[in-house]
């Protein structure tokens, strides 16, 4: 029998429809490999080729070229951090200019290492680079939420091959992260208790979606995925604003988690296209009790159909439980 | 200057990317054209290939395989019509029993037809048909919604060339038409005025988001719209449910409105990819006066990237006022 579960956070319903039950190998697949091709602005020696970078790490001697991570200013950017946000009505409509940051992180001078190919070391700089350019960021008292995300291969939105994640820094807090904001202050108004930390020790006691148990993260397929394989990587200790860690091991461990998952998606679904996405609280507010940042990766499987966006309304033919017990067999890849 | 708009009934905000700016032509197309292959189990005088029909419309003489269109059960359905719903906890997640029904309409007898292609009184048969089959299932008070969507074109989820939609009937009310419901009922005790009601009047007066303005439907480029050339579908006068509909001059008239713009996208776009999606209130409610029954038409051009769908923040390069112009000039297809 499929069934029906709702996401205890935002209210959504999904159908595990487990009579179309899907292995890894049921998936339409195009393995993402990076290419070769004409010259890529992202490679070492083409640094005039980008904008000015914003941020880079270097070892030793300071060439231009000599750097292991950079963050430039993407070069067509969706906002523009010049100007006023000119926040206005339109009839009964609002509108305001498209004020905000759009920046790029490129993860590695190597062209064909993918993420989960990169030594652990370039995870462990990129997420201290995430948190390096939201404190700059929230600086500037007009942008209230900075997303950090990574589209890997071309079914997943990437543009280009070589390695990179993105950040783009708004006026405004994004639905979703406003909709999990929301839910997780119901509960905390009704039990006195986030509702991720609730989560935490359920799935730890249950054990059935649990994918890796660490110091300090866990990392589990929730109870309502809407895609097969999503899988939720959660701090143990409560914390809602990403940026706010300052743990060298916390972050060790961080990196350790993702390239292992990502290895896996590797291994098991054959170098899938994926994204992923870290949620966290708005930068303006101090820490919240309710709230609890997490990273989300969602290999890319299957297509999102009309109804889907049409509706918010998800098929998922792969229970977490399945996913969970896959990821676990795949060992450390 | 790119700028912020926000969805007034959801509360969505997009960035309408202005110096992206993307007219027809700067889209990626893969034209969707049906093509023959092995048996297509939607073919007249195949009808043995589907599980037996729920609903058909024959003229004349009542052989098996003279007809105009059929609704047969999903084969592979996510949910079943058997069994109880058994909702019930799961420690803090909540469950129930994949309980309902899915069903496919097969639009057209002739394969090589799309619904663009097909003579207006097949899309008028096909409305007649939505109908018939919710005011069926409405008897069962387990379903609370009934979806009825279309998926054209492989990228946009279809899996069968044979033009057909479907419709998915569920337990529960999907969360995108529950936000409208809840955004709609702000508006409404607020203002004591349904908002889509108010959208259409601001719509018809300013003009430059219409594409087609007649008797019973204004067609239009939504405010806010998360893709390029996402197309509205409102009725003018008021009505919450689709089923409720009587007047065979409506229907007549949405059979026009739904193939013009189909054909409009044709031409513009060579023949998209595309999703239909029908927004109507839960089939057990009573007549509503805060909401208010729609279309959306969305073609296919964009990969939506994980960004998109991990935040609920959509980038779009085409603004609706472009879109609008674009779809008035392209004529009468």
């Amino acid at each position: 029998m499929p069934q029906l579960r709702k996401d205890p956070i935002t209210g959504r319903w999904v159908i595990i429809a487990t009579e179309r039950a899907a292995r890894p190998t049921d998936f339409i697949r195009e393995p993402v490999v990076p290419q070769s091709g004409r010259i890529c602005p992202f490679c070492p020696g083409n640094e005039d080729r980008t904008p000015p970078e914003l941020l880079a790490y270097r070892n030793g001697q300071h060439s231009s070229s000599n750097w292991s991570l950079r963050v430039i200013p993407n070069k067509f950017p969706a906002l523009r951090v010049e100007g006023s946000l000119d926040s206005r009505g339109d009839g009964i409509y609002d509108r305001m200019n498209g004020v905000g940051a759009h920046e790029v992180f490129i993860e590695s001078p190597d062209h064909y290492h993918t993420l989960a190919e990169a030594p652990e070391t370039h995870l462990e700089q990129l997420f201290w680079a995430y948190r390096e350019r939201v404190l700059d960021l929230r600086k500037d008292r007009r942008l209230v939420y900075v997303l950090l995300f990574k589209n890997h291969g071309e079914v997943a939105g990437a543009t280009l091959d070589h390695t990179h994640s993105q950040l783009i820094a708004l006026p405004v807090v994004p639905k979703r992260v406003q909709e999990e904001m929301d839910g997780a202050l119901r509960h905390y108004e009704y039990r006195g208790r986030c509702i991720y930390c609730d989560i935490l020790a359920q799935e730890v006691d249950d054990g059935s979606r649990v994918v890796l148990d660490t110091e300090h993260f866990l990392a589990f397929s929730p109870y309502a995925p809407r895609f097969p394989f999503e899988t939720l990587v959660l701090p143990k200790r409560h914390a809602s604003h990403f940026e706010a860690t300052e743990d060298a091991g916390l972050v060790k461990n961080l990196a350790w988690v993702t390239r292992l998952l990502l290895r896996k998606f590797d291994k098991l679904l054959e170098r899938p296209a994926y994204n992923l996405v870290l949620h966290s609280a708005p930068v303006q507010d101090g820490p919240l009790a309710h709230y609890h940042w997490h990273l989300e990766i969602t290999p890319k499987l299957t297509r999102i159909a009309g109804f889907e966006t049409g509706t918010g309304f998800y098929i998922n033919p792969t229970s977490p439980e399945q996913a969970a017990h896959y990821m676990r067999e795949a060992g450390m890849p």
